[in-house]
This record gives structure tokens, C-alpha cells and sequence, in this order.
């Protein structure tokens, strides 16, 4: 007889559907869609070369340890570059706080599995990233969004937010993902100090944080909340668990990110990494290393920075021209998107069958959500698609919005 | 004020404790210690040059593709040639009935979540792979172990187990970890036919199918429950899932194995990697791809086969003369492992204690058994070390056993 699948799988998964940014990546495979739905980075700005001279030097050098099982918590030279990276444009930390992770999307899982029991309550801001509800809906986490406007989370509404007595934050503090807005640094403060106060700790998603275009860095909140505390010795212990990755600095088919972490709190998910998957490929984090360890990554990172600060000015320029008034949308600072917003009623869902019909793509923000609203919104992609393409995307999509503004009984200007 | 981290953790990690695995690990890092406690394989048979040609040829041909973001269920080709491999020795399978993991410890964490709800029995031979009690722990698996003797699971006993309505049933058949044992072809088909009977799936665990040193090929179980079912249309979909992994066929650097499983089952782990890490390195998949596209593993695994024969082969030998009579072992016909077994009462943790004042190490056998016993046992690794450090081990193994049994009241031959 056949075997009833259907009635084995757990209650984690019984209600799990094929996942929106799935359904959409398929899209953007059709090779003739221009595709701004995507986060990917553009592939002309790996450094193939430098990938090239790092395989052949560590299979040279180190190759029996670089194939060979590894610790869990990284390759200590990677741990010991990264603590160094971050202390110097943001807090000081040690190997001891820092675990290499596969991918950040692995940081989130392991969050949501180390704290998250069902019923838990976790704060974002509303739109958020798309894969930390993915990764902590498995755990049975219900979300309190709190607001969100062109400057990030409204942090004067945080704290209604926390007296529900919540797990803890979670924020994109930088060209957030989805929206592309940044936090100001009088709500990081004044998000430190609540957080204190109601002794909830913060997850700082940074993956962008070095990709600025314009404006001035802003400290990240690691750095802000080990300031508050003013107890570094050079282990930071407070209340901020931040992630960053390689994915957006070198190259996402490395699978490497990284979480700073409180000692204490990295003990725990490594174990929970052990269990999950032994440890990250110990042969990427050599070839990471051995890219970076040069200080290469300063100079390439200039190049990813010019490479999409061009295409956000172009889209940009096109969208101011071709796009019709009733329309508004960010102006990322950096990162890889910016955020739509359509009139109210207007469905973005509608939006992407008529612009699929014309050959352009993008996600409609409504998933974003996790407790509703924004189905006039969409996510846009500037970082893959060649300036020229940008320019005939976004004309296509003006030419959609129009059509189906007008349908909506819109007077398109 | 401090963040009380210990009372944030959810509950499946509350009671995660630091495991005997880690703990050995790290003994085995100690450079005077030999150690027999790992389950390395042996660096010296890692294919450094044909990696090294392999990366280069796929920076230059592919390298954009190799470095981005790629699908969640595996690089196709790998998946196409995995199924054509398996086809080859076992079953009919397509690509829809493969997924790549980040090595096998992965695919049992999916499994875990897939299936697993806080309670579900599994049946387990005992003692049975630790890293699956591992993965499966954060789940609130239960396990109802069933008897194995020097040929594996006692399969007569398995019909009591499925009686008590296990979620499924997870058995190593060849050259089992930790014991070395492999089930005998009789013991797999009762196996098939009590699980159909039962509708219980099996979970067939198969890191080292290709290692045999002596004795003819056992066919899978999941290749005799095809034939059992007789529908096979080039698609499995049975109610067998099994893994295997290039870490003991390539190198464990990379994290890469796979799932052969009904394709409704792939899409279901399909979603849960998605959340997990979004997908398996693709630059690793596409080296792995370039090493094994020209057939270049079957010779390679002849390599495998002769270095891993040579050194079990020592370590009998040794042992023979070297161990006291009251200690009997395994004898596995492959694999990486074989098991020792000293009288009843002997513990085998008082045994490592001194062992390792003779700068030798092995596992003690007890934490194999998730319900307990097996005290007087121990794991003992033959891959890793070069003939004559297993000579070396093997002596002072043997000493070390003398005289422990003589402190326990045994008279010593």
C-alpha cells in the first residue's frame, strides 16, 4: 500500500503552502521577464579572479584542513577577521562573540529555535523581511507589528509594543528590507533604551550596512547598546544580537554570514548548530578568508557601492518620469531596494498579472506583512538588472501602473 | 541592567546540554593524543589536485552562476547525475526524487521537523548514530529501541515496536555507526515487509554504502522496497527515504549530501530548507558536479576502499594480539568504525579516563543508546589514522584495557 505522507508530517508543517517569494523566484527565471522581484546582487561584481587565486591558494596550503570536518563555530581566523571588522566602524568584540553561520537566513532559523516557543510574541516592524517570518512561523511565533514610515520603525510606538512582554525585536535598522529606509539615530537611542528598560533583547538584521550611497553612517545598534551599557572590555555582553553576511560583500553562493552575539548566546546556538548541520563548509570559509584577509574587501566593497548607487539613480530617474503622480516611493540611502506605494484599494497583487503580461516583475508587499495590509505596496529591485535594463523595466512598469490606476477609476496624470 | 538570557530560551533548549560528541571532539584536537574517537576521514585520499582543476573550471565557465543565489532544492545537474549514480546501483530515481543538503546532519534535522511532534516514538537499533538522537532531541522525539546483535537490528523484535505506532523507523544498514554491524539481506526484506504491513516509512541512513571492504554488495532498502511495490516508472515513491553524502566519498569540507525520497516528500523538505538557509552552497555543487562528472569517483572510491581495508585490517591484527580475551569487537566488512565490547560492568567513561593518560582516545559506547546501557562499550574510528599510529593506539589501547579490567577484578590473559 502507499504510504499516507499527508498524516505523518508534524503540526510545524502541516500548514506550510509554497511560500510567495518561491512562486516569485520562479518568475524571475523566465529569461525574457526583466525581473525586478529578486534580491540578488549583481553577478558582474563578483571578483572571479580573487575567488580564483583564493581556491588555488588554500587547496595549495591548507587544502587537507579546508576539506576536512571543522568546528562548529567557524574557522577561528574568519571569527578572529570578523571581530576585527566590526571593531573597527562599530563595537568591540572577540572571536568568542562572533559564529559563522550558512547564510544570515541560518542565523534567523537558529534564533527562532533557540528562543522562540509557540504562541511567543516577537516585534517588527511592519513591512519586514519576508524570511524571518518565514523562518520563525516553523515556531509558532505570533507578530506585534508596529508602524513603519519613510524613516523606518516609528519608535514612539515601540513601546506599547513591549509591555505585551514580547520575545524580543526584531529591526532592518539599515536600507531596510523591504522598505529601503534607515532608521535615525535618535530612534536607535531611543530603541536601546527602551529595550533596557523592558529587558528585551534586540535581533540588528544588517546585511546592507556597508552598502551606503549618500549620507553619513549611522552607528548600528550593537555599537549604540554597548555605549549605553558602558561595560566593554572587549567581549560585548549586552542586549543586541546583530547578523551580517558575505552574501552582499562577495558572493551569496559562498553561503557565509555571521552573528555577534553576547558569549553566553553563541554558546547556545552553536549547539544548536550542531545539531542542525555539524558546521558551515570549512573549504568556503578558508577561500572567504583568504579573499578578504588582505583587506581586499575595502576596495571591492567601493565597487559594489558605485556599481548600485548608478542603478538606484537611474530607476529613480525613470521612475520620476515614468511613473504617474499618484504614485509615491522611497529614496533608499543604500541597499538593494526601494518600496512602492500605490493609492489605497489599489491592489498590487492585480498590478503584477498585468505587469507580467509586459514582461516586468516585482513582489507585491502585502506578504511583507505579517499581520495584513499593503496590498498596495511593492518591493523593487535595483541591484541586479544593468542600468539599460533599469531603464526599460521601469518604463514598462510606468506604463502598467497607468493602465491599471485608470482601471481602478483614477484620473492617471 | 543584564539580560536574563537563561530565562528567554525556548523549551526545546532549555535542557541542551554540551554533548559527549563535542566534548570528544575536542580531545581529539589535542596534537599527542591518537585518537580513534572522531569519524574523520583520511585526509591524505582528499583529491586536492581535482578539486583544484575542478574550482578553476568552474570559476572560468560558470562563475557568476556559481556564485549566486541558486534553488533551494539543489544545482540540477548535480541532482540529474545523483539520480543517474543511484540508478546505477539501486533504484529508478529523476531528479524530483532528489534533494542536495548541507551534509546529512541537515537532512536528519529535516527529517526532525518534518515529521516529529513533541512525543512521536521512533524506532531506533541500538545502539544507533548519535547525531540523529541529536537532531531528533530538539523535537521531543521519544525512541523505542530495538535490540541489534553483530548483524544489526534484531529484525524479529521490530514487530512489538510497530505496534506501539512509531512516527518511522531509522536504521544505518551498512557498516552501521557506531558498530560497524551490516544488516543481512534477509533482516532488510522482513524489514520492508513489516514496515508496508505497519505503514510505518523507514529512514534508511547510508554514509558509507560504497566502502565495502570484503563481501558482496547488499542491495538498499529502499531499492528492495521498489521491488516489493513493483510500480517503479523511473519515479521512486515508496516508503523508503534515504541519505547519503560526498563527505566520505569526496571530502566533508564541502557539507554536500542528498535526499532519495517520493517526490511529495521533497517538496515538503523543500519548504523547510527554504527557511532553514535558503539553499546548499552553489559554488560547492558546482565543484562536486566538476570533480564527479567524468565518473572520476569510481576510481576514486577504489582509492578509499584499499587505504580504509589496509588500515581496518592493521587495527584487527592489533587487536588480536594486543587485546585481552574477555574483549570481543565487530568485524565490519566496511565503513569507518568498528565496536568493542568489554565484560558487563566494565565502564567504558573509566576506560577513556585512563586511556587518555596513554594519549589515546575512543567513544564510549553508553550515549549511543537512547534509552540507556551499553556502558561497557565503545566506538573505536579506523579511517583516520595512518597504519602505524593505529599500531601505535591499538598497543597502548590494548594496555590501557589490562589493566582497567585487572583494577575491575578480572584476571587478565
Amino acid at each position: 500500500m502507499q504510504t499516507p505522507w499527508e498524516y505523518r508530517y508534524a503540526h510545524r508543517t502541516q500548514k506550510m503552502g509554497s511560500s510567495v517569494i518561491r512562486e516569485l523566484l520562479k518568475l524571475t527565471e523566465q529569461p525574457d521577464i526583466i525581473s525586478f522581484a529578486g534580491g540578488l546582487p549583481a553577478p558582474e561584481v563578483f571578483p572571479l579572479k580573487e575567488f580564483q587565486d583564493a581556491c588555488n591558494a588554500v587547496l595549495q596550503n591548507d587544502g587537507p584542513m579546508a576539506l576536512q570536518y571543522g568546528a562548529t563555530e567557524g574557522y577561528r581566523p574568519l571569527r578572529e577577521m570578523i571581530a576585527r571588522h566590526t571593531g573597527r566602524y562599530s563595537v568591540q568584540v572577540c572571536a568568542e562573540n562572533v559564529l559563522i553561520t550558512s547564510g544570515s537566513q541560518q542565523a534567523l532559523d537558529f534564533i527562532g529555535r533557540v528562543f522562540i516557543n509557540r504562541g511567543d510574541h516577537i516585534v517588527v516592524e511592519s513591512p519586514t523581511y519576508l524570511g524571518a517570518l518565514q523562518a520563525w512561523n516553523a515556531y509558532g511565533a505570533q507578530y506585534i507589528s508596529v508602524r513603519a514610515d519613510e524613516h523606518g520603525m516609528v519608535v514612539d510606538e515601540l513601546e506599547a509594543a513591549l509591555r505585551v512582554g514580547p520575545k524580543f525585536i526584531y529591526t532592518l535598522p539599515n536600507f531596510q528590507n523591504p522598505s529601503g529606509t534607515t532608521l535615525p539615530l535618535e530612534r536607535r537611542l531611543k530603541m536601546i533604551e527602551l529595550a533596557d528598560k523592558y529587558g528585551v533583547p534586540i535581533i540588528e538584521d544588517d546585511p546592507y550596512g556597508q552598502l551606503r550611497y549618500e549620507g553619513e553612517h549611522i552607528p548600528s545598534l550593537v555599537m549604540l547598546d554597548s555605549q549605553y551599557r558602558n561595560d566593554n572590555n572587549g567581549t560585548y555582553s549586552g542586549n543586541v544580537i546583530y547578523l551580517s553576511t558575505f552574501s552582499k560583500l562577495l558572493a551569496p553562493g559562498l553561503r557565509l554570514a555571521w552573528v555577534i552575539a553576547p558569549p553566553e548566546v553563541i554558546r547556545r546556538l552553536v549547539m544548536t548548530k550542531q545539531a542542525a548541520d555539524l558546521h558551515t563548509s570549512s573549504f568556503n570559509q578558508y577561500v572567504a578568508y583568504e579573499v578578504a584577509k588582505g583587506g581586499f574587501l575595502d576596495e571591492h566593497v567601493k565597487l559594489i557601492r558605485s556599481t548600485y548607487k548608478e542603478r538606484r539613480d537611474v530607476m529613480l530617474e525613470v521612475m520620476d518620469e515614468m511613473f504617474p503622480s499618484e504614485m509615491r516611493w522611497t529614496h533608499p540611502e543604500g541597499g538593494m531596494f526601494l518600496w512602492g506605494i500605490m493609492p489605497e484599494g489599489v491592489d498590487a497583487a492585480e498590478v503584477l498579472k498585468t505587469a507580467l503580461e509586459r514582461k516586468v516583475a516585482f513582489v507585491p508587499g502585502g506578504s511583507f506583512h505579517p499581520n495584513g495590509g499593503g496590498e498596495n505596496t511593492m518591493r523593487i529591485n535595483f541591484s541586479y538588472s544593468a542600468p539599460n535594463t533599469i531603464r526599460e523595466g521601469i518604463t514598462r512598469l510606468g506604463l502598467t501602473l497607468k493602465e491599471v490606476l485608470a482601471r481602478n477609476g483614477h484620473k492617471v496624470l
